[in-house]
This record gives structure tokens, C-alpha cells and sequence, in this order.
């Protein structure tokens, strides 16, 4: 792994909150996210994350003491345009993440006019951190495709392509929405086994998934695959993604052709987004269940074999309305590594969706699919937790849960840890299910 | 069906050319496109085409006398923005075609004027008519997927939820290229039913479908569907849409997921927006096979039934590059009837894209999926031309197609005719096929 001085576990922040043990964002972070002052309709910003701040990079870009090639990267960043400056790549990114970790520093000689330049984040409101053009699902969680299969195949879980395609599909764009903001039970068909036919009306199995989303970066033109060697520079960084789902309705309506309104309904996503940079201590190798086959060339390298996954531990929390009502808190449903779950790496993810010449964009895309670990409590959805709904899981408060409930509260969190590095976080991705339309 | 004074068959203009019985644009038709003049850089503009040359509306808004309210439904157009009139809805879209159609009119006293403002459409190129977001394929054509089904499922063609659930899946937004743009043939991964495992390299089986594409207009909130008596407002206009098809690359990876690299590597879309109002004349009743499901209600209107459908004729021509080399024309391929084709109608689309509330947003696509009519000669794809590859066709010139071949051009052309009404067209989809990479 690559690590460089803005990564130094000891490193310091003057701002006294990204140095507290709790926090996501540490100086060792610095995501990237787009915000405005709560309440207002003024345009969008892009702001760092630092501790319990918000540093707004437009004030910054004007106040700060910055190289040429800095001040040059910011321009974007300072128009409020997250595309742009991840379109441009590694390079720029780099540039500023040292900026900004020297400037951030304790005994940084910029402390003083950067401080002007810091909102706290209670006081703003985020939204999806770009302009998300395509967007694609994968199904990289194996224990999630082996349990899932279980339920509707239990002779065969896993199909035959699983170990060789990384297996997609596209999805919706238009309906992802920035954690925080409801997500409306939605109507749809659905048919029982032993209906004559099928009914439409509010979904009764809402469900979660907990997953990750990797935003592109510069992309390529159509026709002209991006090779495994150079994946990894076409990404731009990672947050926390809900793939939201109606189970009810999926297994009516998705074949021959896939999910469709079981899933376009609404997907939630972490406003700040984690770059590769800030990743760069805790990525690992991928870990492949043994007797698994050898990738096809174009998808393999020792590069991503050794290092192409992600350590983060990602989690699920519910908070039902009753618990709100009595001032309870949210408690854990969940716990995974990501990189015990996913059968496939990002690099391997961005080879394969460019290897027949579809053509990426900056701020486009890709969730992991559903990352369940190998044990049963360590599975990323109802689906799995309560085997099809069959077994309903009772929570603290003496309710029980098949499916989601109006009211339910789904919160991911996520954060990379490992002795010798600083521990990082995702901050949450959190949606409230509002009951069905009338 | 509701047709006004821009419908008039006898209408002539002042444009010769859209006087001719061959033209696809008479001043009946009146399509929106983005152009610029070929082989420059400049921004693209929005025209309308009519008979051989463009009315650029840049040029028209500032040359012509409008009123208040058709200067004001043609500043977004001035500006190269087509978006944003689609998001306007139909009012401005009808008051715009009606002062088009009086001023290009023969006896027009605006033909001084607007003559400045034309270009030979011979001298600019076209591309995609405008932003879109997202692009969904459905899979309307009921003879389309009865005979692929077969070719998979001879007992079960079609699968049960045919009938109640108009199928469809997410496309690739990126990857849409206008007529004209070549394609590549896709690396990919196949197998073959009798190999150990898959191997990657260039697709043997590339295919193409006859399609017809829908654009949205205003669309809705996300939450909020828009009810079937409401759709036909959200439609903006039609095109010819090219579903270019990896057959090898579909059947290994599409399970459980659906299509994905196999569709993905580009779709070609006609450049010119033919919008609802000029296919007025020809809307028809929904077609459905006697013994059909009774949609349910939330995709049922009277209004849909019996006008809902498009009597448009699709044809898919063939010129190979020998053909080329030697100067003979292309070969029709296949001629159907969409109205023939379809199962569902562009409003019962929108209902069913809509009612979980996913939101749809000006320039959103929808592919109609392939248009195939009952006859085998009818047949949208080669795929169901040759029997899944199985029974090649022969040319005129002596040359077999089991599917398509390298300096392949596939041209699907589209008009609307009717006794009492002027024939319109749709222009070309034209795209022809480069080898695949080494």
C-alpha cells in the first residue's frame, strides 16, 4: 500500500474535534461531500470534512496561501463542480489532499485564515456529492448471491457465471437520493404462489442493502476498455450506498430481464465521499473461498489479487419509531468486512463493465451489491437475517422485524481500522421509510 | 384522435422540398434535433427539420416576429437547450409547432425573414437530441419476446408476468450515440454450451433491434407516480432507437440480473425528435392477442386502449461492405407495424416506470424494446431472423447473414401514413459496425 505523510497517525488537526477518538473524519481523512447552510436555498458547495467541520473550499480556494497547481486543482472545487475535479484524476487530487493536510495541521501557518473558512456540520445540510450520471449494481457479495440463491435454489445457489462474470446491472440514477431524506414504501405488483393473478398495492417486504458505492473518476471513450492495470486511476473514492428493496415485488417482475421497480424507488447514499487516497492504509488482499476459479486475464493482476479490496467494516443499526418515540437509540442488526464478502475487486469491477467499450463518466456509479460476511448475523439485508422472512428478528424493545416497518429509521455507518493507521469513517447513510402513498 | 390546422394535408411551405411525396419532413412533421454545421466546433443549436434543410431556432427567435408567448417557449431553444422545453410540457410545445407551421407556410409573410435562418442539412451533422439521464429498455413487442422466449423455453415462450407487468430494465445512458456514429464489435465474455468455461474475445454474435424511442417530457417528483390518464402529458416526442445486441455475450451473463456488457457497448438513436403532437394523426387502439389479461387498473384508461398506440412502420435495411464497394443499396430486412408489435402503450409505460415512484426527468429514455410483427419476415432482430443463428439469410448479392459482419451498415427508417393525413417521417438510424479491437 501507498502511504505518505498524510496518512502519519500521528498527524494533528488544529481543528481540536478531528483529533477526538470518535470521529470519522480525522486530518488522516478529508472526504469530499457538497453542501449549503441548512434551510437556505443557496447553490451548492463542496466542502472537506474535518472532525465535526466543515471546511467550504470556495472560501478556502480565496483565503488560503496555495501552489499554482493547487490553486489551479481547487477551481472546480471553488465552483461548487465535484465532476470536474474528479474527472481530472489522481494528480490534482493528490495535490490537494497534501495541501489541505498541511493546512489543516496543527502549527499550520495558514490556521488563522482557514479558521474563517470552517462551518460546523450541525449547521448544514449535504447532498449526493455529484452529478451522478449511470449508475451501476453489482452482486460482488458472494455469502449474499450464496444465500440469497439458497432461498430460490437450494440445490444450485450459486449459478455457473458467478466466479467468472462480475455479475451488474444498471440502474436508475434519478432516484438516488443523499442520506437523510425519506424513502417512500412504494406501491407495486406483486403475486402470491397461490394467487390467480397478481395485485398492486403497498409493498409488504421493504428492505435494505448494505453496500458500497465507488464514484468514477476520469473515465474513458467509448469503445476503448480500460485494462486491469489501470482501473485503479479511474476511481475516484468510496462511500456508503442502501439499495433499497421491495422483495415482494422483485420476484414478479424480474424476469427475463432483471430488477426494476424493486429497486428504482429510491437508493440512499453517504453525502462524503472517502477518496482512494484516504483508503490507500487499509486496502487487502481479496480473499476468494478456495477451489474458486482463476479470473480470465483481463480481469486479473497480483496488483488487485494483493490489494485490490477494501478493509472497511460496514454495519446496519434500525431505530424503529416506537424506539425514536422512547428515546432509544439505534441498535446494531449487522457487521461485515467488506473484504470478506466481495468476490470481486473495484479494479476488476472497471475493467469488466469498460471491457466491451461501454464508456465511464466522472461521478458515475457503481454499488458493490449487497456485502454479507460469511456468518449469518454478519448478512446485509432482512432478506438474509430473517431467512426469506420466515424467521422475524426481535429487537431490545420487544418488536419483531421480517421486513421494514413505517417509521424504521435503516442506518449504515462504516470505518476502516488496522494497528498502525489512523482509524477513518464513512460518517452514516441513513433513510426513514414513509408509509405508501393512499 | 386530436388534430388541428398543422395537421392539414394540403398544407404546403415556402420550403420546396418539404412539398415532395419522399420527404420524411413535411410541414406536418416538424421534428426537433441538435445540430452544428459539419466539421466544426461550434456549440450545438436546436433545429427543426423541414423537407431537406433545418430551421435553425437560434437564428429563427432572433429573424422572426413571435409572440410573447412562442418567443418566450423558444428561449431555451435559442440557447441549444432542449431539456428544458421538454420540461415545459405541452403547451409551449403546441404553440411553438403552430407558429412554425403558419410561418413556414406557403404565403407566409416570415418567409423573407426565416429564409436566412435555414442550412441545408446536407452540410451539418446531428447528435443526440438531448441530455439523457436515463435511459429504461422495455420489452412491449409480444412477438418479439414470444419468439426469443421459444428459441430458450420452446414449451413456455412467454413467461407469466408478460401479460400484467410491462417489462423493462435499465439501460446505459452513456453509451447512446447518434445515427451516423459507428459501433464497435464488444469483447466479451461467452460460453459455449459444451466448454469447460467461457473464454473472452470478440463477439461472434452481434445483433441489432428495431426499436422505437420514447423522450419524456416534464416527468414527475420522486414519490409521486403519474396515473395513466396523466402519462400521455410526460410524453415529448418519438425517435428510432437501435438496441445493438451481443447474443453470445447475453446468455452468460444475464442470469440473475438481467442484460448488461451484452446491450451496453452503444445504442444508436435517429436525431430527430418527432414530437406527440405530430403524431397525432396516428395514433391507433392497443392490439393485444384475443384471450389477453385485462390490465390492471393503475395501467388501464379508455384513452389508452383505443388511442394509446403509435401506427408507425419500422424497416431495418442492410447495406454489407461489399454491397458499398460495388454502389448497390441497401436490402430491407424486415417491415412491421408497432402497433402491431406492441403490447403496452408509451402512457401505460410511464404509469408502470412511475407507480413505485421513481421519478422521471426531462430527456429520459425509453426504449419500446423490438418491435417485431406477427410474421417470421416481420421480425425485428436477426436473432429471430435466422432462427438464433441457425438459418442464415441470403442477400441479393449472393452473401449470408446469420448475424452481423464487420463493415456491416443497419439503417431502421420509420413513417406514419394514413388515408386523410400527410405522411411524416422519421429520418435514419444508421450505424455501422467496426471490427472489435485486437
Amino acid at each position: 500500500m501507498r502511504t505518505d505523510a498524510t496518512h502519519d497517525p500521528a498527524l494533528q488537526s488544529w481543528v481540536a474535534s478531528a483529533n477526538g477518538e470518535g470521529t470519522d473524519f480525522p486530518i488522516q481523512n478529508l472526504p469530499f461531500g457538497r453542501f449549503r447552510r441548512a434551510g437556505t436555498q443557496e447553490p451548492w458547495r463542496i466542502g472537506v470534512a474535518i472532525g465535526d467541520q466543515v471546511l467550504d473550499l470556495r472560501a478556502a480556494r480565496d483565503e488560503g496561501r496555495w501552489s499554482a497547481e493547487v490553486a489551479a486543482a481547487l477551481a472546480p472545487l471553488a465552483a461548487g463542480d465535484l465532476n470536474t475535479f474528479m474527472g481530472a484524476g489522481s494528480a490534482p487530487r493528490r495535490a490537494v489532499r497534501a495541501a489541505l493536510s498541511q493546512a489543516l495541521a496543527q502549527g499550520s501557518p495558514q490556521q488563522q485564515a482557514l479558521a474563517s473558512c470552517l462551518l460546523p456540520q450541525s449547521g448544514i445540510e449535504l447532498t449526493v456529492p455529484c452529478a451522478i450520471g449511470d449508475y451501476t449494481d453489482f452482486y460482488t457479495g458472494i455469502h449474499h448471491a450464496t444465500t440469497v440463491g439458497r432461498l430460490f435454489r437450494p440445490d444450485n445457489p450459486l449459478l455457473p457465471n458467478y466466479q467468472w462474470v462480475p455479475i451488474g446491472y444498471h440502474g436508475r440514477s434519478s432516484s438516488i437520493v443523499a442520506s437523510g431524506h425519506p424513502v417512500r414504501r412504494p406501491l407495486g405488483q406483486a403475486k402470491a404462489a397461490d394467487a390467480p393473478q397478481p395485485s398492486f398495492g403497498a409493498s409488504q417486504r421493504l428492505d435494505y442493502e448494505v453496500e458500497l458505492g465507488f464514484l468514477i473518476g476520469p473515465g474513458n471513450p467509448l469503445g476503448q476498455p480500460i485494462a486491469i492495470g489501470e482501473a485503479e486511476e479511474h476511481l475516484f473514492g468510496v462511500t456508503l450506498f442502501n439499495d433499497w428493496s421491495a422483495r415482494d415485488i422483485q420476484p414478479w417482475e424480474y424476469q427475463p430481464l432483471g430488477p426494476f421497480l424493486s429497486k428504482n424507488f429510491g437508493s440512499t447514499i453517504s453525502p462524503w465521499v472517502v477518496t482512494m487516497e484516504a483508503l490507500a492504509p487499509f486496502r487487502a488482499p481479496l480473499q476468494r473461498p478456495a477451489g474458486s476459479a482463476q479470473p480470465l486475464p483481463y480481469l486479473d493482476s497480483q496488483a488487485t489479487r494483493e490489494q485490490g479490496a477494501i478493509a472497511v467494516r460496514l454495519e446496519a443499526w434500525l431505530q424503529t419509531a416506537a424506539m425514536r418515540a422512547a428515546g432509544e437509540a439505534p441498535v446494531r442488526l449487522s457487521s461485515a468486512r467488506a473484504d470478506e464478502a466481495a468476490f470481486w475487486t473495484p479494479a476488476q469491477l472497471v475493467a469488466h463493465h469498460t471491457s466491451g467499450g461501454c464508456n465511464l463518466q466522472p461521478g458515475d456509479l457503481f454499488g458493490s451489491g449487497t456485502l454479507s460476511g460469511p456468518a449469518p448475523d454478519q448478512a446485509g439485508s432482512l432478506l438474509e437475517l430473517t431467512s426469506g422472512g420466515k424467521e422475524a428478528i426481535r429487537l431490545p424493545n420487544g418488536e419483531t422485524r421480517s421486513f421494514l416497518a413505517d417509521g424504521d429509521t435503516l442506518i449504515l455507518r462504516g470505518a476502516c481500522e488496522r494497528a498502525g493507521a489512523r482509524r477513518i469513517g464513512f460518517g452514516e447513510c441513513a433513510g426513514t421509510v414513509l408509509p405508501a402513498l393512499a
